[in-house]
């Protein structure tokens, strides 16, 4: 645990202890242990590192990367209905690394637990030094939304359920394709920001999902897997409409794209991964219900597919069958 | 988050998911989150890494480093008078590790779940690979057993308390010195594991801290040091008898210690840290009350201080001052 007692844990009283926003469960980030009081509702939990050179670059900004890890955490914590109450960091540091990178990385956490979590505090973790890449681990705790109390699982979806994704899909893909000099495209600056730590939803959306959904993941790995994931742990087959993917104005006039026809260019974007968008299935009055009332956090709300008996995943492209790609995203350890 | 749909984390599966026990809130470690269902009486929790490099060397036999990962985090939650009830494992796995020891790394986790923390489930977590050193975070969730239904923390102390430990002290630091060559003498085998992976007292214990101790921490970085953490944060002094603090058998007869005499002997004992006991202040009526019933669970207690009005750490060797040592034990970022 963070202690703030030797001269050697200043840095963190410096640096994350304005981050617990006083809460008493934190004790100033100077006992051994947190306290979280009455979670009568019951608590989901979500825990997702980011690894120096698995999931970013030693030179990346670590403000950026601190947002990144939040951005993961978030978007399961939202895709699940969930309403994030605190978080804790678990940070093995660079010995290499100076103070004012972990300013930085500090600066960044901070903004986002505030701007996008709600202002959660920072209730509690671990700091240590490793001669290795830097490791991060953020546990992100949340209350249920939803009428039954506890998170949507992937196992929820019902045949005839449609299924629906929010804000637009391979944006993230094609900033990191930019940024890794494999594709061409000029992209502005916060476009290869986006890249490194894309935006989920509104936490409001969170309220919706926990309302209307059957199902819920966030797309992580890449759409059509996420996709396939929730089929198979409902049970269902998922019918997919490639066309309907919605992608953003970027992708639809993007240069390296020409030489693709769209069939091609949506399935790319749709296994990029790092959306962090909700796949969710619910019913068509849940649907309509939930579009409208997303709109007033400014999200869109597409259908790109259908729940039916069955197992697996289907792909279509205007109404035509798509064969299954080699690869549906990344499959991660 | 643990996901077991991909061929790739078949590995999750077969070696992680038993860990859940078939706990409700894992959902078989298949889904994105995990849930704790009605927390009433609140949760404490602990957060602490094992970082290949900085607190184990390569070649360690990893099921003890597992230990020694579980241990890290028990002594604290026992410490706070809590009752251990869920873990989550963040784990950075290198690329270059086989198979085989990761089954070793989740066997060592699965035993001391079960037999140290009273058969705790493995909630959730995650697990990515690293081209860097294996760096595991766990996190420790528990119930307090407190009349307060809060947490012991370390401030609570009050002037007239006496100070007592659990156990003996100096054990690990041996068992360490000696697998580091730097102490030539001989140690069984289930010492130098004793050094990689130290006990902390029983879980039963937990309940009489949170139930007789006024501040509580456990011994991890020295005894010297926590006990001034303990005496800063309750604001007081604690004045410790060196020659009371309660050590081994083979420390008394250690051939390495026949050089120093009995005062150095106890300060570098009482610096070593990784007891993994913990460091109390109670009334001296709720010492012979502790005292006794501990005794049920052959854990021993000691009385080694007293606190005082005043500041900070004071020492005394058979009633004689002793000046304070360069080094109190680790101080850790």
């Amino acid at each position: 645990m963070m202690s703030a007692t030797d001269p050697e844990t200043d840095i963190i009283q410096e640096l994350f202890a304005p981050l617990t926003l006083g809460a008493t469960g934190a004790y100033g980030l100077q006992d051994d242990v947190a306290f979280v009081k009455d979670a009568t509702s019951g608590i989901i939990i979500t825990q997702d590192q980011v690894i120096e050179g698995t999931h970013f670059y030693p030179n990346d900004p670590l403000d950026m990367i601190a947002k990144r890890l939040v951005r993961r955490n978030l978007s399961d914590m939202i895709a699940k209905g969930g309403q994030p109450s605190a978080a804790f960091l678990s940070l093995a540091w660079p010995k290499s690394r100076p103070k004012s990178e972990m300013y930085r990385f500090a600066n960044g956490l901070g903004e986002d637990l505030k701007e996008l979590c709600g202002g959660i505090p920072l209730l509690g973790g671990d700091t240590s030094t490793t001669q290795g890449p830097l490791v991060a681990s953020l546990t992100l705790l949340g209350t249920p939304s939803a009428p039954s109390g506890e998170p949507i699982l992937r196992s929820g979806a019902q045949v005839g359920d449609v299924i629906v994704v929010t804000g637009v899909i391979g944006d993230a893909y094609m900033a990191r394709m930019v940024r890794e000099g494999i594709f061409r495209g000029t992209f502005l600056q916060d476009c290869i920001e986006f890249g490194m730590a894309p935006y989920p939803p509104a936490i409001e959306i969170a309220h919706l999902i926990g309302r209307y959904a059957n199902a819920s993941l966030d797309v992580s790995d890449g759409l059509l897997i996420d996709a396939l994931r929730l089929a198979r742990a409902s049970n269902i087959r998922i019918d997919l409409q490639l066309d309907l993917i919605p992608i953003s104005k970027e992708a639809e006039d993007f240069p390296d794209f020409d030489y693709l026809d769209r069939v091609d260019r949506n399935i790319m974007l749709a296994t990029g991964g790092d959306d962090y968008q909700p796949l969710m299935a619910m019913t068509q009055e849940s649907f309509e219900a939930f579009q409208k009332q997303a709109k007033a956090f400014d999200v869109s709300v597409t259908i790109i597919g259908q729940c039916v008996e069955g197992n697996g995943l289907a792909l279509t492209f205007d109404n035509k069958p798509v064969d299954m790609p080699l690869s549906l995203g990344w499959e991660s350890l």
